[in-house]
């Protein structure tokens, strides 16, 4: 490929680019839209979109870029959590280090590459092939490789630092969202599977007999997992059914009121009493109707069951210690957050998880391998000769110089990107049969998976079925292989090249269009006549954006040195993407549940890799160049690199595995002196009830999600409702009312507070 | 090689074999030896020799394999403790195992390989060739290869099966073993490391009110661990000669009391009073001798201490917790026993132990590399014609059949055997260097260590030198693994064979002989007229012992189907082993530490380790006979076997890495209602002196023994003292005594017990 085609191709995204973003910048003006991309803050804040005036609403503006920028970390932090803030965090480090070693690479080893052969003859640069811009044009044994390798040693040890900083400081950031945080249920709650089956007693005697002897001191009360059956789903059906006819019948009375979400006050959300008492009176008659649904018979009972303690280290312990001698009974997990509870996996016994576990895997490896069918016919389209052996009748159309240029440039990376777009569902579907307890899990869980599948398919798959016939050739013998990245990398730049302009960009272009939120809302609004529904905002979708960032990471450090004509590209993607990730945070997404940074490690490793991947293939280039200083050097710097990771492993790791004793007790002393605690227990109960009875309106989303949740895997949406994580200690006058109805519901269900 | 070569081997080694073990018979009545043969029965036992009628002594008897056989189960665990029950159990797997291969594999498939080739013509079976008896000599696509696959089936299952019952058999032996032993200090007690420097307070005083604030309720005292300095360690050395002089001023008037093991009362030991009273007397002379040698000035403090709590629960729960949001601080691990305590390693700064452990693992790679030369030298020495192109001289020699057949079948192994010599101390180093808290731990890390060098260096390095010119051309195809291994293994068997029958058997005569032993003790009595010294009875060498029979078990799985001839030796091998193991378990070694049998871990991944390797070049020569079915099956029973050790891994491996909290608060529970606490309390502090001043003679032996520690780590010749897990609850009149004497230092020291 010339630079006149990468021109080309460039122009065309810019273009793209522009036109998208300033549709978005008409479009999100338009009231009709204001669901579609305003929707967190219409959940959430409860902003009604002001009626501007006519003409300013078609005027394409930048100024959303700038609101999006304008806000704090701090602002990020409270509206949307910690795993927002990481997550721009992540893009923050891609621009620094990208922005240096951009600096580095193109005045420092661009001219190196360009006037590498002293016998080259440049012509004018637009008709000039990219590779004269790559490594492979630098000749052998050349006494400039020194530079590429102190280039090599600038960008790592400005990545390690950059890292060592951005570990540490989200390490205390997550402590301090720790502590500071509100009492959260899921912190005084543990959650215990395999209990064992006992003849004699039912379910519930049992986990109360054992915590009561081995726990006592701390152990406070605990509650059931029940298993729906066929009939109850149908139930459960038949309710929602119920509920959207009552929805719509109330939508006017509710809009008074705020939406609809306020009303999930005893379930953890901030409420007012009149909402509430309404709740009350209104859902006795519903009981009436639908009094079948409440478990009632003990048969339903499933192994499993939130125990709640009395101190938040006392359930951390609990859930660190083995209990019994058998593994395999009485598994403690700290549980998670309420609404981020995975029902319908918590049924399953614990004895099958390893084996789905390892099912899943092997499925997830199957379709990685299955998928480098599509891959390898793309890779071919950038051989145009091979093309037209295979359809004879695009001869004509391809003489053109702007249609082959297209091709070449423009088409293996959409169609890649097309099939890509089925990988996240898939994934997603994998991690929710693996098991996981929560929704977070399930989606961290799937963001591993797609980061591995991205980071073989896009990167490797296309960087070895480009220049070698077999992949599985190279496989197979591993010596070769830095020679073999080395050969191929630089010559696969122009791929990575077009691939950051058409994948990086237009998604960027597309994910702040929302164009499918876009036309099905247009569907829902004017062909359906449905109304908006606020509790249907989607959460973010870390599944599919972190791998994406993360691969644009990899494609970064590994071309930097080999082919540094891509950072300037993948500069303005990640500047492009803060823009973007920010605004769509702040304004699209609802942050339901909260790992609390938990993705940082995976970012980091990932990053590390990439500069371990880079430093092998350079490695390997200066192999190929006879140049065994250069060599040398790149081995001391794997060597530290990898060093620095084990420090990292060691001094941060820990603090994202289980929170430290000292911040737990400080705690819990600190909310024992303000006389707290009793407040927090009765909250304890409500927070995780799988069926509250008179609720149902309110919390049965979440059976709905957890019951449809294998269906609507797709990108990020999933139906389960949204509530912040504990009422925030609602205000005093309707303490009274809260405590009232706990107790009047745990009455009728049969289970006192113990 | 063949037959009639093999059977030479054999007959030499049926010979030396017969000829040490009579001469053991004979030596071992022998008065003078006592100490090398029973120095067990010596140390623990005080059982006299008897002076037995003059002829009997003199002539060679089998009895000492019946009545090493004759002990129970449970009375070698009362004797030896866990890990000789468990590595007995090993061995005892490895006779079961290995029978059941022999009958199948003998019967069935060394008929098939013989007769394999329709058109060889077979002559006497001495001068056959052994090749012949190997799967190589079956011909492509035999209809007979199910045969060998229906072996490999039976092999696998039974294994596994066999494990199953071991493993659970095991974690419920530990189990037992833990509960129903005597209190024990360590489970009280847990090691701080990393205890943050204060400039305010010393040591002390930060962790009393680290532990006080956080664990307040539970925790009970602590003891810091002193830095020892040079100056300390002349004192020590100058305290170890004085000793030396009193213990053979003392030695008439000890005897009369029973062996000088007998002092260490205070420290855990049983003992009498009067004895205890005369200590104390006598060593208060001793103070005023070498008074500067208690630890009073606050410098020498380092960042380390043992914590003591309440109850095991407690300590439990603090070793498991994270401590702090800094991970590098206040790190805290169940305090090992109190005699095996590796006191040098106790002031490493935490900070260091990751880069000492990344160091070390990195030296001992390195070692395993450089060890290919020795190794690729002894297997030129089975090509003749090699050897004789080196050293023309020998030409002459080796053209009689004796000779060259005794090079070929024997000589590679003892070399290989002498350079083997040098490994475990090697790697004991190397642990040492690693920084483990315990004597134990260290020995289980090099036991870790020899097993991976071994495997390597015995195995594969012979099994890829002995047929490819380059080994490094192998590592880089590993797609081609199985096939070389397939090619490799069975033309390797003859190799093999001969190894079983020089270092399997004669390991096991010079083992019972213990002639490095005896010599030493004949210089130490007749030429240097020097006493015998109870203390010096050595502990088991599990990290030689260990590996040697893993590997063999290695050799075995592997070489079963494929050279099914070496099935017999082998057994005869494990067989001999059991009795000679029991035998120097009983009466040769101290057990003076004990990890609860946490080898086992090890030894079951070990033996998946072997049968997955054996399966896989199984399906390599499948393979190469072009047997589809056979092959297809075989990647079956791999990933059968995989799925049976993840299930083990899940369902018992849990139980070896921690205690549940089940048994700890049960165990609790019983000290509290028969009052025994307060007793365990007043021995935590004694236990876990590091200096304690008026038991000098008593315990100095743990200082001599960690400053020694990187000096003594040859096999198993370590000086550190033995004394029984705790005092048992010594008899009552003790009682008052022990109290008092403890209080006495504890005032001394300025460390009274909180």
């Amino acid at each position: 490929m010339k630079i006149s085609a990468l021109l080309t191709s460039a122009g065309i995204n810019i273009g793209l680019c522009a036109l998208f973003l300033s549709l978005y910048s008409v479009l999100r003006k338009q009231p009709g839209n204001v669901s579609v991309y305003f929707g967190r803050r219409l959940a959430q804040e409860h902003s009604r979109y002001r009626d501007s005036f006519i003409l300013e609403r078609f005027v394409p503006s930048p100024s959303w870029i700038v609101k999006a920028c304008q806000y704090k970390e701090e602002e990020i932090l409270s509206i949307a959590g910690l795993d927002a803030v990481v997550f721009l965090r992540l893009v923050v480090f891609s621009i620094r280090i990208f922005s240096i070693a951009a600096v580095v690479c193109v005045f420092g080893i661009l001219p190196l590459n360009y006037f590498g052969q002293d016998t080259m003859h440049h012509g004018n640069i637009p008709s000039e092939s990219l590779d004269a811009f790559t490594i492979g044009n630098v000749k052998v044994r050349s006494p400039w490789l020194w530079v590429h390798c102190l280039a090599l040693y600038i960008i790592t040890f400005s990545a390690c630092m950059l890292l060592y900083c951005e570990y540490k400081s989200i390490g205390r950031m997550r402590l301090v969202y720790f502590t500071r945080s509100l009492p959260n249920p899921s912190h005084f709650t543990v959650l215990v599977r395999g209990i064992p089956k006992s003849t004699e007693e039912p379910f519930t005697d049992t986990v109360k007999n054992f915590f009561t002897k081995y726990h006592g001191s701390s152990y406070l009360s605990h509650q059931m997992v029940y298993r729906v059956g066929k009939v109850q789903k149908i139930m459960t059906n038949v309710e929602k059914v119920y509920k959207k006819f009552v929805h719509l019948k109330d939508t006017a009375f509710d809009q008074r009121h705020g939406p609809p979400i306020y009303r999930c006050g005893l379930c953890g959300g901030t409420s007012n009493t009149f909402q509430l008492y309404r709740n009350e009176s209104d859902l006795s008659v519903k009981k009436s109707d639908l009094g079948h649904f409440h478990p009632n018979t003990e048969e339903k009972e499933c192994a499993a069951a939130f125990v709640f303690f009395r101190t938040r280290y006392a359930a951390n312990v609990a859930s660190q210690v083995l209990q019994t001698s058998n593994p395999m009974l009485w598994v403690t997990d700290l549980a998670p957050e309420p609404h981020d509870v995975y029902w319908s996996n918590l049924w399953l016994p614990y004895r099958q998880l390893w084996i789905r576990r390892i099912g899943t895997l092997l499925a997830s490896i199957v379709f990685m391998f299955l998928f480098l069918v599509p891959v390898t016919f793309v890779q071919g389209l950038s051989q145009l000769d091979q093309l037209q052996q295979v359809f004879p009748f695009l001869k004509g159309i391809l003489k053109k110089t702007f249609v082959s240029q297209l091709v070449t440039g423009y088409l293996p990376s959409v169609i890649l990107q097309l099939f890509l777009y089925t990988v996240p569902p898939t994934m997603m579907l994998f991690s929710a049969l693996e098991g996981p307890i929560s929704h977070s899990g399930r989606k961290k869980s799937a963001c591993l998976k797609v980061l591995y599948f991205t980071i073989w398919n896009v990167f490797f798959v296309n960087v070895l079925s480009g220049s070698v016939i077999s992949q599985l050739s190279v496989i197979s013998s591993p010596k070769e292989i830095p020679t073999q990245l080395a050969k191929a990398v630089p010559s696969q730049a122009t791929f990575f090249i077009t691939y950051v302009l058409t994948s990086g960009w237009a998604s960027l272009s597309s994910e702040v269009m929302q164009l499918f939120s876009l036309i099905w809302n247009f569907f829902k609004k004017y062909i359906f006549g449905w109304k908006d529904d606020p509790t249907s905002v989607p959460s973010f979708p870390y599944h599919t954006e972190v791998p994406r960032v993360l691969l644009f990471g990899l494609l970064g450090f590994t071309c930097s040195v080999l082919a540094p004509l891509i950072l300037p590209f993948l500069l303005v993607y990640f500047l492009l993407g803060y823009a973007v990730y920010r605004n769509q945070i702040l304004n699209v997404y609802c942050s339901k549940y909260e790992t609390g940074g938990l993705m940082w490690p995976t970012m980091h490793n990932t990053t590390i890799f990439s500069l371990v991947l880079a430093q092998i293939i350079a490695l390997g280039v200066f192999g190929i160049k006879e140049s065994s200083v250069a060599a040398g050097f790149t081995i001391v710097l794997v060597i530290l690199t990898l060093l620095f990771n084990e420090y990292c492993r060691q001094r941060f790791h820990p603090v994202f595995k289980s929170f430290s004793a000292q911040d737990l007790i400080e705690m819990d002393s600190e909310d024992e002196q303000n006389g707290r605690m009793e407040e927090i227990y009765q909250q304890l109960h409500p927070a995780y009830c799988q069926f509250p009875p008179h609720t149902q309106d309110v919390c049965d989303v979440e059976v709905e999600g957890s019951s449809e949740a294998d269906r609507d895997s797709s990108r990020g949406v999933e139906n389960d409702f949204s509530h912040p994580t504990l009422p925030g200690l609602p205000v005093s006058r309707l303490r009274r009312a809260v405590s009232l109805l706990s107790v009047l519901i745990n009455l009728q269900n049969g289970r006192l507070l113990k």
